[in-house]
C-alpha cells in the first residue's frame, strides 16, 4: 500500500511516499480502509523530529474510512463507516485503529467531513471540560477562534453550556466566521490588545478559562485576562517557548490553574475514555446538525506537501484533510 | 476586650495589644471566647502589609475556644467547645466565627492543641485532596515536612491514602519527626539534591504531587520531581517569587498541573465546604487517636511577638500556639 514517511527530519519537502506492506490487525483492533486523513500540528512537529513519541514511520494520527477487517470480539462489524484516532499511520491506505476509538460517522456526513471530526473535536473537548471544568455559568477565552480546535472548540462550547465566549483571531474574515459559529465576543489580535478587550468585557474580572495554543509571547496578556480561580489550559506554543520572568505571587493570588496538556502521546485507555465520552455527549449534536465539521480545503493524497505547506503558512480557517481513496 | 493589631507594617515589634470593644454576632455567626490562637505565615505577610485580603484590623485567622454567644438559628449551643477559621481576629479575647466553619473540638484534646488544627490540616486535605487528587497508587512529594502544613499532610496522606510519601526538611531531627509521623522517604535537603533522591526513589518516573511551599527557587527542581500528568500545588513562596525562563515544552511535555492556592482569601462558602468535608472524613481519625495536632510551642498572649520571631526564624516543627485565655 502507499504511505508517506519522512525521509529525514525538516520541511514539507522531506514527505515521501513509500510502497509499504498492509498493517495487520491485532486483538482489539479494526483494519481502515482510508478514505480521508487530516494534518494537524503535531505532524508537523514529528515531520521536524521534535516530537519523539511516535513510534510508527508513518505519519497521521487521524482518519475516516471503512471497516475491512476486525479482530475476533469486536463489535464494529465490517463495513461499517468510522473516523477515529490512530496511534500514526493515518497518511497511508490502510490503517489499523483500536477499536475502543472508533466512531461511527453520521449518515448526512462525508468521509473527508469526517475526517475533520476526531482529532480537533476530541482535543477541543477534553481541554474545555476535562481540564477547562467549563460551566454554564464562567467565560471563555478561546485563541486561534478560526484554527481547527478554535472552531471546534467555539461550537462545543456554544451548544453544550451556556458560557460566554471570546475568541482572537487574526483577520476580519477569521473574525466573521468565529462569529458564525457562536462566539459572542471576537477580538482581531492585530488590532487591538486582548487582555484590554477581554477585562472591559468582563467587567474587569476576566475569563474562568483559557484554551491557549500560543504560549510565550502570550503570557503576561493571558495571565491579564485569567479571572481569579481560572484554568488556564496551554496545549500549544506556537508564539514560543521561554517566558523570561514568571511572577509566582501573580499565580498566588489568582489561584490560577496552568494545565498544560497533550492528547496524542497520551495511553490508549485515555483515548478510550475520552471517546467514549465524547460518542455520548457531542455526536448527538452532530447528528442534529447543531455541530458541524469545518473543511478548510481538501488535497489530493499526492499532494501531501502542500498541504504541510498550507498548514505552515497559518491561512486555513479550520481543518485541513487529505482525500485518500 | 484584649486584641492585637499592628501599628503600622513592619517587623514583629510592630505587634501591639490594644482595648477594642467585643465583637457581636450577626446571623450565622457565634461568638467565641478564645483560648487558643496560632500563627500562621499569612499573620506575618499581613503584619508586613503585603496581603491586602483581611479587612479586620486584629490578626489571626484561627482559634479554638468556647460558645458564649449564637445567632439564633445556629446548631451550636452556648458553651461548645470548638475550634475553626475566622476571617481576622483570632489574635483577641473574643471572636466572632461562622457557625458552619466551628468543628467541635475532640474530647480528648485541649484547647491549645485544637488551636493547632484548622488552618494547616484544612489547607493540607485542600491541596491534598481538592487540588492535588491524591489517590493510593500515588506518590507525593511533601516539602517542608515539619512544618505547621507539613506534619499535617503527612498524617492525612498517611491515615487516609496508601500513597507513597516523600518529604524534605533541614536538619535530622525534623527527617527523623517526618518519619515518625508515616513519611517513607525523608529527605535532608541540606545533605542531599531532592530531585536527585525522588527520581532515584521513583525510578526516575517522578512524584504525581507536589505541595511547594518553596516557589523559585525549587522550580527547576520540582519540575524535574515532576511524573507526566503531575499536580504541583503552590501554596507559599518561601524561596523566592520569580523564576527566571520558564521553559513551557518542559510543562507541555510532561501534561504538568500547576494549581496556586491560597486558603485565607476564599470565600465562606468555599471555607465551610472544606470544613465540613473534613468534620466527616477526618475528625474521626483525630477521635481514634490515629491524627494529632502538632503543637511545637505555647506561647503566653503577652508574648505575640515572640511567637512571630519564632516563625520568622524557621526552627518550629509543626504549630507555634497561643494561650489567649
Amino acid at each position: 500500500m502507499k504511505a508517506v514517511i519522512v525521509n529525514q527530519p525538516g520541511g514539507a519537502e522531506q514527505l515521501q511516499f513509500q510502497d509499504t506492506t498492509m498493517p495487520r490487525v491485532k486483538s482489539g483492533e479494526l483494519l481502515i480502509k482510508v478514505k480521508g486523513s487530516a494534518i494537524n500540528r503535531t505532524d508537523i512537529i514529528s515531520r521536524e523530529g521534535k516530537s519523539g513519541y511516535l513510534s510508527n514511520p508513518i505519519l497521521g494520527i487521524e482518519v475516516a474510512g471503512e471497516v475491512v477487517d476486525a479482530a475476533s470480539g469486536t463489535e464494529i462489524e465490517i463495513g461499517a463507516r468510522v473516523m477515529g484516532l490512530v496511534n500514526g499511520g493515518g497518511y497511508a491506505e490502510y490503517v489499523v485503529m483500536p477499536a475502543d476509538r472508533a466512531m461511527r460517522i453520521p449518515d448526512h456526513l462525508s468521509f473527508e467531513e469526517a475526517a475533520a471530526i476526531p482529532e480537533v473535536f476530541l482535543t477541543a473537548y477534553q481541554t474545555l471540560f476535562w481540564l477547562g471544568e467549563l460551566t454554564d455559568q464562567d467565560t471563555v477565552l478561546i485563541h486561534a477562534g478560526a484554527s481547527g480546535v478554535g472552531t471546534a472548540a467555539i461550537q462545543l462550547a456554544k451548544q453544550m453550556t451556556n458560557a460566554k465566549i471570546i475568541t482572537t483571531a487574526g483577520s476580519q474574515e477569521k473574525v466573521d466566521f468565529c462569529r458564525s459559529l457562536g462566539a459572542d465576543i471576537c477580538i482581531n489580535y492585530k488590532e487591538h490588545s486582548f487582555a484590554d478587550e477581554v477585562l472591559k468585557t468582563t467587567n474587569n474580572q476576566g475569563v474562568d478559562v483559557i484554551l491557549d495554543f500560543i504560549g510565550a509571547s502570550y503570557w503576561e496578556k493571558n495571565l491579564q485576562s485569567l479571572r481569579t480561580d481560572g484554568r488556564w489550559v496551554l496545549i500549544g506554543i506556537l508564539g514560543g517557548t521561554v517566558v523570561e520572568k514568571v511572577n509566582l505571587m501573580e499565580l498566588l493570588v489568582k489561584r490560577a490553574q496552568l494545565k498544560a496538556t497533550l492528547l496524542t502521546p497520551r495511553s490508549d485507555e485515555y483515548k478510550k475514555k475520552l471517546t467514549e465520552e465524547f460518542v455520548n455527549r457531542a455526536i448527538p449534536l452532530f447528528n442534529q446538525n447543531k455541530i458541524k465539521p469545518i473543511v478548510d480545503r481538501i488535497f489530493p493524497f499526492a499532494d501531501i506537501q502542500h498541504a504541510h505547506k498550507h498548514m505552515e503558512a497559518n491561512r486555513n480557517i479550520g481543518k485541513i484533510v487529505i482525500h485518500v481513496n
